[in-house]
């Protein structure tokens, strides 16, 4: 499977029972990885079956408490449980400080080391690449800086053919080197070739991220040309908030539909929802008049390609 | 009602759905307080309906993550609510500074102030006192330094004798006059005397918190001088795992009841209980078989005087 994508928390800055606030994991191509972590992500984690122990990278937006104040607790659990491997942590300038005198304090040493990639740049940046994925964050309009991101699977990686009647019986380690278009030799010795197994992967697939902005209609097009299959865009109120969207640098459900049409976009996730909400209906009706292929984030579902 | 304690989170370093990390709201002589506050306090204060609202003192015993990561998000949230009252703080030396750099990066606004009063002394200090109640904190046994705390009524307090008939009728802001044994008199002028509706009150109610510490016998000596109703004590560890016990600063189940017996409480709560333990009654069992008024602390849990 090239993409599932769990939502931890599909809450905004006051959270309640039914929604934590914002965090993702994203199964994605080979990687693990963590998009924000608000408070009680670790519990999401547990609650939701999540692989958290198999992160191996975190991106985090912003610096506002309801999109990191989960690190800490994670990263601590983490080392408790007797992770070793590195972890990489792409981030706002600051994220660093804040954590170090964290465990200043409480005596907290990690078994394992973070690397910080602080965000430095103002415009987009190349956060990771490799032979699977590449991970692009950009600027959007936020209180405080914030960034979104975009998760691009690589043209050459090809897919599983799982109507093969022996694909079944692929063993897991043949996966990454078939998609790689590299016939596969298992232990014993029995050659498992690439083209029998797999298909060419004309679109990759791409997810994008963008969460805590004003409407950005300009970032739309640019995103455009990107051709994203799904897009996760904030849509905190209502359009009738619409100005009070604006004063707090938020979005509402149509906007993000109206941007979801501009970037092309498959399909659309809604969330970062105020509290105030207590029925999504409402919001979802709104975004589906102009995108029809909208859906609302919900603590606990679990997307796929 | 002289006394409630809401249990918000029972669990210790890796939290689980059902057990969150250690938080408790104490409503208590006329104040709300909060002690400790682990990640995902503010989601359990809603869930189980407690007025975090009207928190006035918050007590921080030491700075492992799973005792104070909840307190960035719901200082935060307060302020988002509107709260304009100041905040005391009770809390080890660092947490300003922990505060001060999240907020600083998060470009967080506090709508009121915060008064921190840290931890500097070693021995026992008195924390707060005034008409209702006093608070003492003393140090106990942890990897990093780490308090008690002593909740205390005071003796002049009388009680609302509830056995009155009238007495539902009772104003609300009759209680304070009436309890400190003065005649209180209503918009209309009647007059409610304190001799009628109250009675005297003997024994001072008082609350032990005693959290993430080895098994300290002298304390419980010390504390016996109190005479506190109700201990809450750690049982991180059933007795088998006595020796892990003693490695991680912490204490069994068993410990947990001969601390009580020992300070001569009236009932004995025992919390932050290791993830690995599923079922909680083989700690209730080995806790009753030394010290049968023990109770289980559960998230959500409302006990009372």
């Amino acid at each position: 499977m090239p993409f599932e994508l769990t939502i931890l928390g599909s809450g905004s800055a006051t959270p309640t029972p039914d929604r934590f606030a914002s965090s993702q994991f994203l199964n994605f191509a080979n990687h693990n990885i963590l998009i924000d972590c608000g408070e009680g992500s670790q519990i999401q984690m547990i609650r939701f079956g999540v692989k958290s122990f198999k992160v191996d990278m975190i991106f985090i937006s912003h610096l506002h408490p309801d999109h990191f104040l989960g690190l800490p607790g994670f990263i601590s659990s983490l080392s408790l449980k007797g992770r070793t491997e590195p972890l990489d942590i792409y981030c706002p300038v600051g994220l660093k400080e804040i954590l170090d005198v964290q465990f200043h304090f409480g005596e907290v040493h990690l078994g394992y080391e973070i690397r910080y990639h602080s965000f430095t740049e103002s415009g987009e940046r190349k956060e990771y690449e490799d032979q699977y994925i590449s991970v692009f964050s950009f600027p959007v309009n936020h209180r405080v800086p914030c960034r979104g991101f975009v998760f691009q699977e690589k043209k050459s990686i090809r897919r599983i053919n799982k109507s093969i009647n022996s694909a079944s019986k692929l063993p897991n380690e043949s996966f990454p080197v078939l998609r790689s278009g590299r016939d596969f030799i298992d232990k014993t010795g029995k050659i498992w070739p690439f083209k029998d197994y797999t298909i060419p992967n004309d679109v990759p697939f791409c997810y994008a991220y963008v969460t805590d902005t004003t409407y950005l209609p300009l970032l739309a097009l640019k995103l455009s040309e990107l051709r994203i299959h799904t897009l996760y865009h904030e849509a905190t109120f209502l359009d009738d908030l619409k100005e009070k969207a604006k004063i707090t640098c938020h979005s509402t459900a149509k906007e993000a539909a109206e941007f979801a049409t501009q970037a092309g976009v498959k399909r659309l996730i809604l969330g970062h929802f105020s509290a105030r909400y207590k029925d999504l209906e409402p919001l979802l009706r709104e975004a589906r008049a102009i995108f029809p292929e909208t859906y609302i984030a919900v603590d606990g579902i679990k997307l796929e390609a």
